[in-house]
């Protein structure tokens, strides 16, 4: 394999206008699924595919299912799925949680994007994950955070643990390095049924 | 008076390309330079004025020197200092610290940009400044901040407190909020000779 | 008056076990309250009293109501008055809603803890401010952010802007300065019925 | 392996007073350190020694060289080890640059802490490191991260990207959650050699 992963550089991926998990958050979000080889993983609000492609590339025995409407971000998680070699990338046009219909039992599930019906998601994302499977929500607002919270709270078959990750990127500008705040990203990272 | 001062929001400025301290951190920097009606004021690296601008009226019966060496900036410390109605700037046009010479002794310095020459420029504040007087230094690299804090700890009559600033605004999109990071400054204040 | 205002510095302030706002955080609370000389502020949740006391100072023909139901703190309010000499501060001991009865009309209200009532206690904080007037909300917790964020976005007399902030000291320990972040507070600020 | 690697949670460590780095760091650090399973690394100033153990486990064919001066922190390295079944970790009592002396060449060093001897660490460190081999600083304090920093960019022959992260736990207090901020940790991430 050409790429050390976890922890492909951003400027590696195939972007558009899509917004792309950078890469920091993207190896916590990866690390905190605990993907093992044979991992079948589902991503919900694929995107640009970066954590679909690193996911599938750590389970290269497994299958990763990339969930997505937008058709500009689907060419974009094709054309990243290759560009990296991650054959065992199964991409499902459509919205969550209607298209997670006749997928298989999960071991990791992300939720990046659900389109405003987060409880419905995390509804059907509950039914697709196994025993002891991981599942982590990243929100980039405060609704989603606050709703992620709420609907794990509530459940007492997961444990949740959640935590906001702020990147200041120190990029060299002549002899000095400038501070540059990335946008912060919280994680809500879940075990179904028994302890973390 | 229109502006409620310190505190105008960022949009109020006329901008060009000239990079702006923001709001929350040009209030910060204003309250803790603790002017006076009074006050003589100067503003090294002066960028926009909108530091300047403020710290102008809070001094109406002072004065503030904004020293400045790019020409569009010039342009916009004028057109700002115009816009809020403060007729107590000068303008300086020039590097410190040799622009520095002939100012009179002051209450309050800032020192936002010191181009690569910190050491000098703080020297030559330090000849300014009256006792008793603040100094604030805002900085956005490593280098100045490492610089400015080694500066004032070698300094046995100044004393000296740093604080980094992280905003991160709330930008409503639809029904939702967004986290978006403002970059870091850090605030080095000043008292010279005396407690704080 | 012998402190400067706003900005007195924490380890000025008597504490006890009572969280306190931190000075950064108190300062921008503070100005983008927008006090005047002959403002009526009230502080529901006053704590500590540490923005109580900042108020009145700012305030000194106006008055500032500091709403607390917790002994302890109801004390440390009293101390920090007595101690910056905060004579226009009035205490009401009690939980709001119910403990605004009676108040006059506000130009400026800050809401520092609501007891899980946040709803009511807006409404009721909004029978009291004057058209034109600042109301402010620090949430500390992602709930009550989530709350407050909602609570403005469907009043349409009322305009809200909301920013976290995240203050990093430098703590000087031997020859280098330690990064230690304070907890992030975030500060929504709404004016009612008019622009901002 | 009971423990999922990198990410085991804090608390699983063995701790005295001796800081450690907290799990979301460790995890980019160990991430960005690109161990494999062959690995030799080398880790200086290992304190708790939980990125030791961490690397211990990511490398069950390698060797990590835990060097650590202090009595205590000694301690716990070996209990660390012990507890997670990490055997291939050596621990060597001492001080960067002399420990350093004897050691194979590494694949990965880390250096958490130098003693304020940070310029002739990396000169040892570069001595040790394979071409192509990664070198991780971790900084707690401006004057490290300036440092490092400054020694990266004078050798032509390493690349090197830093970022600040900073975590803000969400800590569960009744029906709500608080944020609650980590100190900020920079790292600086570096390859001898060539190409990232």
């Amino acid at each position: 394999m050409k790429y050390a992963v976890p922890g492909i550089a951003d400027e590696e991926f195939i972007r558009g206008d899509t917004p792309m998990t950078k890469q920091e958050v993207r190896i916590l979000a990866l690390v905190k699924a605990r993907i093992s080889a044979a991992s079948t993983v589902v991503d919900i609000g694929a995107g640009t595919g970066s954590l679909t492609v690193e996911a599938a590339l750590l389970a290269p025995q497994g299958r990763v299912y990339a969930i997505e409407q937008d058709a500009a971000a689907l060419d974009l998680i094709r054309a990243n799925a290759a560009k990296f070699g991650a054959a065992n990338v199964a991409i499902v046009a459509g919205t969550a949680p209607a298209a997670l219909a006749g997928l298989p039992a999960a071991d990791t599930i992300f939720i990046g994007g659900s389109g405003g019906r987060l409880a419905a998601v995390a509804d059907a994302a509950d039914r697709l994950l196994k025993p002891g499977g991981r599942l982590i929500v990243t929100a980039v607002t405060v609704e989603t955070l606050q709703q992620a919270l709420a609907i794990f709270a509530a459940r007492p078959d997961y444990r949740a643990e959640a935590a906001g990750v702020q990147i200041t990127r120190l990029r060299r500008a002549g002899a000095k390095h400038l501070f540059q705040a990335n946008n912060p990203v919280y994680l809500i990272a879940c075990t179904k049924g028994g302890p973390q």
